[in-house]
């Protein structure tokens, strides 16, 4: 029975450094912060210490936490390494990386919608409306919903029928989470609003629809960057 | 001196891979063609057996050939793993891929081309016109470009001063290079035209012309691939 009780803990861990990363997302932790001890991350979360040092290493080796010895655990990237495939977590400048993420993704995206509309099939159309939901319903229930928003980008992706889109999926998302500590949790209405005219227009079989509403969906997100990059410049 | 000799073997290696590599482009060799004995090879490339062994250990190692006991040297793949982010080499039909690639390289290229006007250094455009040049002069002379081709794309990139656009590269790379067993060698006027076109219009920071220009290149490529597509079926 060990071997099956180690498996259930192991799922355990896992979810439970889900909710440590949420965590620290949530509160906008940066690099160089430190993390609550053991015993108060498992009064948090509801499980035992030995459940924390699991999940806490498996943060550790996806890049995001480090264990100084006598010292406590920091975070040292607030993007997992397995979701950074351009390697751009390292770049100083967050406000100007989101910049030029929304300027390829700008390019990107609304090319992708429009050939989404164009070969969306049924099935992939009610997925797509699916991940559409949950992020609306997440929204109005004040969660952190970054999973479904990159879910539902992977989506519209899936619904291109291309091979190369489909494989430019990883960077798709990277995109999207690089956005979390800029714009998300900001442009509630506008995604709402924005993503549900994305998939109406493909579900409608409306390229010019899709690509138009993937555009303004991107302009939202490229003019609060540079509202934040305006603020960020008045400050100092 | 055993050290440095191992050194010089190493890199006489190196470009004796190459020029295997760029053999199996020119007779547009497919994966499961048996390559020529060591003894043939070394007599057209002018270097000894244990040369021409270890360059095919090189390529063995980016899953280009595969050596079977007994047997010969045969070839794996036309895409080195290296070259190959996305891994698409093993989708077999490759027209198909091709259509999807160009579809995906005029969402991209195209917007990629405006930046770099809006954004190309001096030096930048200098090596930009060096590619092209190379591009140029290597149709002329009748040999392969494939190469010179991919930096030229690399170099629209880096003209772009976008940070994400950098990390696109390997991709647009693998692009390049997946059409080599389809369009290459085939348009070589119209690449003349467009290249220099898109140099110009870099260049002088004209982003419309950079884009139209680019677009151009990438239609031209479309076309052919549509035109294979159905060479291809009608041949059926």
């Amino acid at each position: 029975m060990e071997g099956f009780s180690n498996i259930k803990n192991k799922l355990l861990a896992e979810q439970v450094q889900e909710q440590i990363y949420h965590y620290i997302l949530e509160l906008s932790m940066r690099p160089g912060d430190k993390l609550p001890n053991e015993f108060e991350l498992g009064e948090k979360f509801g499980v035992g210490r030995s459940t924390i040092r699991e999940a806490v290493k498996l943060l550790a080796s996806r890049g995001v936490l480090e264990v100084r010895q006598g010292s406590g655990t920091y975070v040292v990237s607030t993007t997992p390494s397995d979701l950074d495939p351009l390697g751009l977590s390292g770049v100083e400048d967050k406000i100007a990386l989101a910049l030029d993420l929304v300027n390829v993704r700008l390019i990107l995206e609304p090319g992708i919608a429009e050939m989404a509309a164009l070969n969306a099939t049924e099935e992939s159309i009610r997925q797509l409306r699916y991940h559409c939901d949950q992020v609306e319903e997440k929204i109005k229930a004040g969660d952190l919903y970054i999973r479904d928003d990159i879910a539902f980008h992977t989506s519209v992706a899936r619904c291109s029928g291309n091979m190369v889109v489909e494989q430019l999926i990883p960077i798709i998302d990277t995109a999207v989470l690089m956005f979390v500590n800029v714009t998300h949790q900001k442009l509630t209405k506008e995604t709402i609003m924005t993503h549900r005219a994305i998939v109406d227009a493909i579900a409608a079989h409306d390229p010019i629809g899709a690509k138009t509403a993937m555009m303004m969906h991107m302009t939202y997100n490229r003019n609060m960057i540079l509202k934040l990059m305006k603020e960020e410049k008045e400050q100092r």
